[in-house]
């Protein structure tokens, strides 16, 4: 496998093969997830379908299709969405008359082009269109699991496909305020899904005019560091004020029995954060998963190959630690040797490794590797489960903190442009002045391919001088190329 | 609502829309699930994929898209799902030269069309290849959640839809014994989980050449009736030999060194079955569901409104019910009287309802109603909650009961292909001799519209002759018109 020193984008490419997550299928742009990518995948989703529940918020389907007149219907919306995508055209093949195979029937013309949602505020604003009356009716709290299609040129595994699986919530309101803090919210949640779930420190912010969601009024976004010091934005929720209720004619009756335009929130996460997660903490061995994020949590290998006492022994270990609701697997295949068992466990990122022998089964104890630091201790049998539930509980916040220790390593306040032009290419988070202005913003993306990552939240009032035009600015953003 | 008597097709339309289950889209043929219709989707997901699990399988992703090539390479398989289906030509569009909206850009036409997966055999046995080289790598068990287009002519809410929701489970094995085994073991999980969960009683069997899946050597079925005497085809497991393997030459090396080609199975069950359930169960009325299926088992209406006495009383009856592991909701929405509530209930199918009223709960009581019966009884509140459960029992049984009991009524044996005739009209399924010829079973489908839903796995050896031809037969099948 490829070091990451030596070519991280070779790297992260490597690893996904590897560890068996996924591989690009022969549909352009589109990949297969495998069993164990997947894995992780429902992990995600499972977490997160909780919150979103305990939230309030429920499930839905809406359709895969979009006619293409519904994605004219907002203005900027179009622009952002209706060109790179896919177009159902026909419904129908035909045997060709002229040899073998089958051609597109030309009879089986649409009368208007579908195109395959590449997300689906149109879609879904087109339907509350007819279950919005009244306040009554409000708010409408409404999440998808969905597959969506955007026509890439280039794809990465995870990070950038045509065809990705993502949840989008989209929710209607009476009030802007309402919409504003259910924005707020989802913010919040993801925030705490990434950081907590998935050991990835996120910093929270808004984007910039130009880099909204395309429709949007204002989009907040979570933005993290993966190890090349790149940013990858790990979720987004957008306030989309009335914009899609005027752009569908979405209106609801007041209590004061006035018609008013219904307020909307869209927001969503994608398979995406799988190869964010992978960027985070992998190294050059393979995945690293953090524990509550692990398919498997335990494997335990015997040494060197299963015995009836050593069985006997993994048995017990496998029940106890089944009762502290921790997933672990028995590796009894007898086809391998403990050395290919513990690179493949390494490589798929299995949290802690148990090696159990029948020496140290003498001695009533077991040898337990952890899967970040390689480091291995001895444990005595009685209060193992213990000791293991509590490895795991140190090894997430382990990999959360390394992680935003790497993340504050690398992120700079610089004032002057030129060296905001040599330090870029050492990649990292800048927190620099900027005048506020599209045309500064777009300057610096040319000259530099750093965008503006967010406006943070917890930007700090401070008098300053945009590092490019010494205009006024009364706070740092967060400059960064990213993926 | 229409009544079932009244027009049955019609009366489940109605009550498709008034139970707010789903609602058809302005995407021809597509419907909207609304949030709780897919909420019992959600339950019938969670059964059957903790049942797949627990069987060995895992779950992955593939394509959306198909390229067109793909569909030709088995031979069968294009002629039964290559025809009517949603192509995808081109991947971009772009501003209207002429006007408003955005066009198809004809310069981003695709080189090869992609087809919208109307099933995924092909895109996964393409995939398989570079998965299998030797026996080590058998078997795969994979299951995929997803959705798939159809072109429909005529569509009906969850039972024919353009685009629906599905599993499918693609699954490759070393030898023909292993996969009839595989598609035996998921015929027989898909049995349990619709007698067991949905309570819905099905026959099983096996298809006729004619009716099997495009690509199967056989195709196993498990068949329900529903409430007009009409069949419900409700999950299919097919034997697909090496017909996928040998289209996309899918080979590998045994134990002795030779090059075999792969056995397969695929097997699907739809968001069909949620059509299914309803048809099975519900009444003129509304909905009804087997407590199993039902997002929320019990509803508590304080009568005739919530005071501080009953809220106190319901916590109580609340916590003891959720610690039995039932599903309840409080509807103390003050807005609506206990009249409307209870409607609303029995029309979204709520399996129990239990009324608290201050007079009862001074005799230390509270009204149970069943959705099913509609009997109601007083019942003290110490132990409620194990009345309760045993009453989520004892209808989970009574449904299914009840639902075997109308289809043991209304099947017949009938030998007179006249007395078919007359009587295919009042519905049910008819148990007849056929001479196993492709002909006369197109004959008696085109003559009355029934078709073999199947030849029953438990089926008599009886000597007798064909209803139509007089030719020999060795066993009845079974002949019904079906969704």
């Amino acid at each position: 496998m490829t070091s990451r020193s030596e070519d991280y984008s070779q790297w992260y490419i490597d690893l996904v093969k590897k560890a068996d997550l996924a591989e690009n299928s022969d549909v352009r742009g589109c990949m297969v997830i495998k069993p164990y990518g997947y894995s992780i995948w429902e992990k995600m989703q499972q977490a997160l379908d909780k919150m979103f529940k305990e939230t309030g918020h429920v499930n839905a389907y809406f359709p895969l299709f979009i006619p293409k007149s519904f994605l004219s219907k907002e203005a900027q919306h179009v622009e952002g969405f209706a060109k790179e995508c896919a177009v159902v055209t026909h419904h129908r093949l035909k045997n060709d008359p002229n040899g073998k195979g089958v051609i597109v029937d030309p009879e089986a013309k649409l009368e208007e082009e579908l195109i395959v949602r590449p997300t689906s505020e149109t879609i879904i604003w087109n339907t509350y269109k007819d279950w919005i009356q009244s306040y009554r009716d409000l708010p409408i709290l409404i999440n998808q699991w969905a597959n969506v299609v955007r026509w890439e040129m280039r794809t990465r595994p995870f990070l950038r496909t045509t065809e990705f699986l993502w949840q989008e919530g989209h929710t209607a309101h009476a009030t802007d305020a309402e919409a504003i803090e259910e924005t707020a919210k989802i913010h919040e949640l993801y925030t705490r899904f990434v950081e907590d779930f998935m050991a990835v420190p996120v910093i929270k912010g808004r984007k910039t005019a130009s880099e909204r969601f395309a429709g949007a009024v204002e989009t907040y976004t979570i933005e993290a560091m993966m190890q090349d010091k790149k940013a990858l934005q790990a979720g987004t929720s957008h306030f989309l004020g009335q914009n899609f209720a005027k752009a569908f004619d979405v209106t609801y009756l007041t209590e004061k029995n006035q018609n008013e335009y219904v307020w909307a929130t869209s927001w969503g996460v994608s398979t995406r954060l799988v190869g964010g997660l992978i960027m985070t903490h992998s190294d050059d061995d393979g995945l690293i998963l953090p524990p509550r994020m692990a398919p498997t949590q335990v494997a335990i290998v015997p040494i060197p190959k299963p015995t009836p006492a050593i069985n006997d022994a993994v048995i017990k270990l496998v029940q106890a630690l089944k009762a502290k609701g921790i997933s672990v697997v028995y590796d009894m295949d007898e086809r391998n040797r403990p050395g290919y068992k513990f690179a493949e466990h390494e490589m798929k990122g299995v949290p802690i490794r148990i090696g159990v022998g029948q020496r140290d089964l003498d001695q009533n104890q077991v040898e337990i590797a952890r899967r970040d630091t390689k480091t291995k201790s001895m444990v005595s049998l009685d209060g193992v489960n213990e000791f293991v539930s509590d490895l795991l509980e140190q090894m997430q916040n382990d990999l959360f903190n390394k992680a935003k220790k790497f993340r504050e390593e690398n992120s700079h306040q610089v004032d002057s442009y030129k060296e905001f032009i040599e330090r870029i290419e050492e990649g990292g988070f800048f927190h620099c002045h900027w005048d506020g202005t599209p045309e500064t913003e777009a300057r610096i993306k040319e000259e530099t391919k750093a965008t503006i990552r967010c406006i943070p939240l917890d930007q700090v009032k401070e008098e300053g001088k945009c590092m490019v035009t010494g205009e006024k600015s009364e706070g740092r953003v967060i400059f960064a190329r990213a993926y």
